[in-house]
């Protein structure tokens, strides 16, 4: 069964508000089945919600529309679908009475134009609000032929949530044909887009009955699986079957068949290896530790490390020579190599991580473009470094740059 | 002028990810007087690409399309506006050899399917893509008897906005009839949101020619005023006037009058002052560092510190003695003005910040609970510890700890 969500609100046709409920909605009808083939955000606007009423209901099965309900003038939701459905709409006296008993219970009176809130929908059914005065409504609809399931919610997301899991899902339940979705989030990193794609659409596009979805950001690559089947086990092995084949194809730079993060497997095997971490970042800037410590738990395996933003401080806190620097430059092989040995050695930490580049926009030389990062991965045995250049602006080039240390850490360990 | 943005990609979709370039392409037809209408999210389905384009084309004069122009089989933009307009699709050898030239200095070999990125809509002008393969494409077209602009610009946020900005704006602004809008940004840390809103909602509230938005993200608020006028002049006098209200209302708590973010006022000051600074973090592992190391040129007055994760390194890098840790504990007022004076000591800085807290989901104790957080300011003359308790999730502690840091270092250097 195919949704559509309309989100009601200029507000969230500024540059600075947006629709979030809908991520909580989709993820609540993918749960039994229905997919969501369009949003659609609306402004405050009678004939714009009419003409978006329509043209979802031409195209969908299943509407929920938020927002548009409350007292105020700009709230047109109701009169929106009536006109849209060419059915009337008309005040309910329990609705009037339970709009004055909740005026009652909070000891204010009640404007005038609450009562708009008690207007309902001809055939539709009040889906009582707990947190707010608004209620919703529900109906079943005839639209040029075809039946059509129309939600109206709040659009507060402490309304809107709550509604729609004690009053739309059960009824959704009810109406839609059983179906079960299995899901798997297979990630990979360091792995160009472009090249994932060529390696692995001829694998996935065989299987049509799986969606497979690929977001990528910043050397990190996500492929969500979903497959919908009323058998559950058919479809979970069908999921199961496309991961295996696309996770065998996309060898070492899989980090992960569970939908982990990059974080949170360096520090899995941090700990399956009894290793502990210390970092010295330059041009990262702190955003390695920063990533690291985002995980609860993560001071098991990584015990800090050194913001090493000018040269004084390499050589304080990694024991980086001046003349190390004067000879090779702050931005170099020798540098990321010494402070991956130094911020090993005053730590006492298993392995070191150094990291020096130029995030840009200036500091670029001849030699050395902006993007230019090095890298060093430091154990007792054995340094390595490598050197990348990585493309676009400076939080592009210092994501990219943390992504790839981070990766280098995961194939050391791996 | 409307407008309405379709994001394409099954990606936002899922209950994962959002669309986010539409609020920087809002902002940017605002400032020329072209109003969002509406916003559509639509999948990589040609289906429904079509028809979500052709009810756009009938309701608004201006479209952007963002996404769907990359190489892969599920790229479907291209083909889906020619499909919804009639019209064909040629493989340009300009920009045929265009990918060829990309390829090369990449010194990759480009794959078969990358050519389908040189394929241009009768009509269109190529619109070039500095950061990535596919190019944008503009189209002044009829439709149903009516004028109409069409953008489509790739989905990639580094690569839509400034695409955007170079090849739309200026095409735009010599097709769109001009109107004047003035704008001021105030921003304003540590203030609770429903405090700001009860204080300033009276100011604002008497400016209805001007439009107020109110954001808040951990500890940091952001007023954006907005008036539109035939008059130039009169829109700035407007926003200016309430503008100066607001600020005088806001008193301390504001920390910018003109939209920079709370990393950029605390190097601004500390350059004004001539001051360094260093930094010794453990709650926030690495997050104030990375905060202001994402500010170009921070290099000037930040000299770099030490994510003191464990507890020895507190003792390595500041100088925080395991007999203070013992006897007042990690998380205590003691430690956080330990390391402080210690980083300000072993860097040379003018100015130590000392942080230590508990980010949580676990590491309470009794008497210290998740969110507590002990911040501590050093210079020469005088050290100041403030504790505070955050409440949210280990990320919101984490980014209210790290807000309020910054916060306490513009306040001592103001």
């Amino acid at each position: 069964m195919k949704a559509e969500i309309i989100a009601v609100g200029s507000e969230m046709l500024t540059p600075w508000r947006q629709d979030t409920n809908s991520l909580y909605l989709t993820e609540k009808l993918n749960e039994i089945g229905v997919t969501v083939n369009f949003k659609t955000i609306v402004g405050d606007r009678q004939k714009d919600l009419v003409s978006s009423i329509r043209n979802a209901l031409a195209r969908v099965d299943l509407l929920v529309i938020m927002g548009g309900l409350g007292p105020t003038q700009d709230d047109l939701t109701r009169e929106a679908v009536a006109e849209a459905l060419c059915i009337t709409l008309r005040r309910d006296a329990s609705q009037v009475a339970a709009l004055h008993a909740r005026a009652a219970t909070w000891r204010t009176t009640m404007p005038q134009n609450n009562l708009k809130q008690a207007d309902v929908l001809e055939g539709a059914t009040v889906l009582p609000n707990a947190n707010g005065s608004a209620p919703g409504q529900w109906l079943d609809v005839i639209f040029e032929g075809y039946r059509k399931l129309l939600m109206l919610i709040p659009g507060p997301p402490n309304e809107c949530k709550p509604l729609f899991d004690t009053e739309c899902m059960p009824r959704l339940r009810a109406n839609v044909p059983a179906r079960h979705i299995a899901k798997r989030t297979l990630r990979a990193a360091m792995i160009p887009e472009s090249q994932a794609d060529k390696m692995l659409a001829p694998i996935y596009t065989t299987y049509p009955d799986v969606e497979t979805t690929i977001l990528a950001h910043a050397g990190d690559i996500q492929l969500t699986l979903l497959c919908s089947k009323s058998n559950p086990e058919l479809a979970r092995q069908r999921v199961d079957e496309l991961a295996g084949r696309l996770e065998e194809t996309l060898e070492d730079w899989l980090y992960s068949s569970t939908g982990e993060s990059l974080e949170q497997i360096v520090l899995y095997y941090l700990g399956l290896r009894q290793s502990t971490l210390a970092v010295a970042e330059s041009c990262t800037g702190g955003m390695i530790a920063q990533r690291i410590t985002s995980v609860p738990g993560s001071s098991r395996a990584f015990v800090g490390g050194a913001v090493v933003y000018s040269d004084p401080l390499k050589a304080a806190f990694a024991g980086v020579s001046a003349d190390l620097i004067a000879r090779h430059g702050a931005v170099s092989a020798e540098v990321a190599e010494a402070l991956a040995n130094g911020i090993r050695i005053r730590t006492g930490a298993t392995l070191g991580l150094g990291i020096t580049g130029i995030a840009g926009p200036t500091g670029a030389t001849e030699s050395k473009p902006v993007g230019l990062v090095y890298i060093a991965l430091s154990d007792p045995n054995r340094t390595d470094v490598m050197d990348r250049t990585f493309r676009g602006d400076r939080q592009r080039i210092r994501e990219f740059a943390s992504q790839q240390a981070l990766d280098l850490i995961r194939r050391r360990l791996m």
